[in-house]
């Protein structure tokens, strides 16, 4: 039986990874467009949101997979992944079924306005 | 006379940084809600960036400053800067003046989809 977490070869090797073998993940909002939180996955994290189409991080701080919504419920269904020209970043197109920031707020950016105003 | 790297005391203090002293900017256009590419700020390009509301990232292959349109003519003019609930993630709504990936493609994502196709 495959195993969940292999990543298609053509897709690995275009992945660059830092010293931690992770890479960048930007999730949207797929119709508002609201860029809702900044993560990190590893191979396997990405294999398994490819293969699930549920959000799948990996946590810095955890040192472990982390399927986003498991804990707050809020989790997030995948309807498109792109890979950026140099590979080292990832947009994924979501459902955000709440809140996508553990404050409540609806996306991890909504409180952090330090510049704005621009005529 | 003040310097243009002189980052506010009460934003320096929120940042978090890797072991290059780094954090991850996203830049989003700001009308069409596109997210145009993933780059990456230290203090410094962050203070010159909110000082001149042009986009100015660090180059981690050049481990310089590098203000965006400098060579292509496709800079950035910086409407809002966003920090993220964590401190380690920008969020720059900008105006494009031009394709935002050194490709020619409009944003770093276009030519990269890996997932699609969900009802």
């Amino acid at each position: 039986m495959p195993t969940t977490s292999a990543l298609p070869d053509d897709i690995a090797a275009r992945l660059k990874r830092d010293d931690r073998g992770l890479f960048a993940a930007i999730a949207q909002q797929w119709d508002t467009r609201e860029v809702l939180m900044l993560a990190w996955m590893n191979d396997e994290a990405l294999a398994v949101t490819l293969q699930t189409r549920v959000a799948t991080y990996f946590s810095r701080s955890r040192n472990a997979l982390w399927r986003k919504g498991d804990t707050s419920g809020n989790s997030q269904v995948v309807k498109e992944v792109r890979l950026d020209c140099d590979g080292d970043a990832l947009l994924l197109l979501v459902e955000s079924a709440g809140p996508a920031c553990h404050t409540g707020d609806r996306t991890c950016f909504d409180s952090g306005l330090i510049l704005g105003g621009a005529a």
